[in-house]
């Protein structure tokens, strides 16, 4: 599908959390938090997701301003309703301009790619703004020290628009997988009619962030890796043939698996998880804007996100930049 | 774009409850129920959303199977993660199936449609199972008469395939247009990162449906028939060229207001708002397929689905059934 990558745009929260600091909280020490999440240090935001996001859509809108359409791609919603595209539009200084929410937690921002595709492919809308923004901090359970160590704030945007017949900017490719019988390794119970807040059973706990690391990562590396196999075979590409892997930066292991399990070459593989975090459904969107914004990703380049969210969903979009 | 609805299933819970039984609840008048919300009487559910929404998903899919994406398209979640399209998928008994949910409160529906519809057009999905489940009556402020005694649980479910070259199915025209100013018109600000759980000052009505009717129907009344104009201007239909209104069973006054206001002949307009209330995002494609499996909406028909929803939005999606 003929579609450009015409701007990108960030949030990343002032302050900062160390693993150093977090450590005391989760009753474990800095270096069991560096083996088991891999994150050294991560933001913390004291303005909530529709200021984030809206921060972040601004940058990406840059000088053309006013988009067609406005998708929020996000993990976790401002509130239950409305969706927090209005909120973003709200912050933005809008009016009028239609919005709605693309849901598939972690993978939000890839599904939400993807469909943004076909919607400018079908000449639905011309200008798309893609904004993914999430406060997973507000959710740290600190009785579950592996989740609670993960869990990062951020916001990236980015604005999709058709490219043009002399351009070769496209989304090549895309999949997605979703295996119901992993929806209990990540979850929050609470916050709509499973778990009710008015129920008297319904725990602190329930409305909080609750994974089961190695229990993914099992299944996932696995899914993963005969996703990205498909999507060679598919494409007629070869491994060499990709400039970047953007995954979704789960955490320090499961970035490191591209490398170890998946054969890619560790410069190829973006790799933020460190300095910020799992960012629920930000990550991959802050790994490809920052790796634009600093040249590393440049014009031709061919891009694969990939990632897995709560679901248990996989799912991969090939781009060239 | 040609797609084709090529089946339709319903969930509709056994239990009824009348206006008659809530007005004490309430503390008003049957009478004063009737005139303000134009419920009789709307049905509660004993099983959770994913429940009803698979019961009718496995209709819609008959006797072809298995989809090739799922989308969830419900006003209100099961869970906060992950999203409802894994549950339903559960319950259905199937594994591997792409699934997310699209968020745009009452008009979560109409929006699913038309991005189901850029998908297939894309050649991306070639049978694509539309599910919207509500269970309102879980959020119901019974403080606030107005709301509470208008929200009804239901849901339905729809199965979208590229129609033939030698067909007309098609979706004609789509239009969708959102207003932040009237973000606060139709709430539940609890579920998220405004008013977490966990927080102290967050209140158990922040965790209920809160909505003002007269407000919302004041701008919406104005906007929706601006939106019907353009959409008859810009296909080039008159108002007599459709047969069938399918609008959001916002209340009784929003559905009598396409007879009244719009100007469309009373036995045009689909109207089930007395018999199951406000079913939020399940409320359109109910009133849908209702009208298709009463025999009342024909194959061939030129069907007008339109409605508001949270945000405040106005959407509209013209099709050939």
């Amino acid at each position: 599908m003929k579609i450009k990558i015409t701007g990108t745009g960030l949030y990343l929260p002032p302050d900062i959390e160390t693993s150093k600091k977090i450590a005391s909280l989760i009753g474990k020490s800095e270096n069991w938090i560096l083996e088991k999440s891999g994150v050294l240090e991560r933001r913390v935001s004291k303005i909530d997701v529709d200021k984030m996001g809206a921060i972040a859509g601004i940058e990406a809108l840059g000088e053309n301003g006013k988009p067609d359409l406005i998708i929020n791609a996000s993990g976790v919603p401002k509130q239950t309703i409305p969706d927090t595209s209005t909120f973003f539009q709200k912050e933005m200084g809008y009016e009028g301009i239609p919005s709605f929410s693309i849901h598939a937690t972690c993978l939000s921002f890839i599904t939400a790619f993807h469909t943004a595709s076909t919607l400018i492919n079908s000449k639905a809308y011309k200008r798309i703004l893609i904004i993914s923004s999430d406060r997973g901090t507000r959710g740290r359970n600190f009785n579950e020290p592996e989740s609670a160590s993960l869990l990062g704030d951020g916001a990236a945007a980015v604005v999709i628009e058709p490219s043009l017949n002399s351009e070769n900017n496209e989304l090549l490719y895309f999949q997605m997988e979703t295996w119901p019988n992993g929806a209990n390794l990540t979850e929050v119970r609470g916050g709509g009619t499973n778990r009710h807040p008015q129920d008297k059973d319904t725990t602190i706990e329930d409305n909080l962030f609750s994974m089961d690391g190695p229990g993914i990562y099992k299944i996932a590396r696995k899914q993963v890796y005969k996703m990205m196999l498909k999507t060679l075979k598919n494409t007629g590409l070869d491994k060499n043939d990709i400039d970047w892997i953007v995954p979704h930066q789960a955490s320090g292991k499961a970035v490191e698996a591209y490398v170890s399990a998946g054969g890619f070459s560790r410069n190829k593989v973006i790799d933020i998880v460190s300095k910020y975090g799992n960012c629920v459904a930000a990550s991959v969107p802050m790994a490809l804007t920052i790796s634009i914004q600093n040249s590393k990703i440049k014009r031709g380049d061919l891009v694969l996100l990939i990632g897995t969210g709560a679901g248990l969903s996989a799912a991969c979009a090939l781009i060239r930049y």
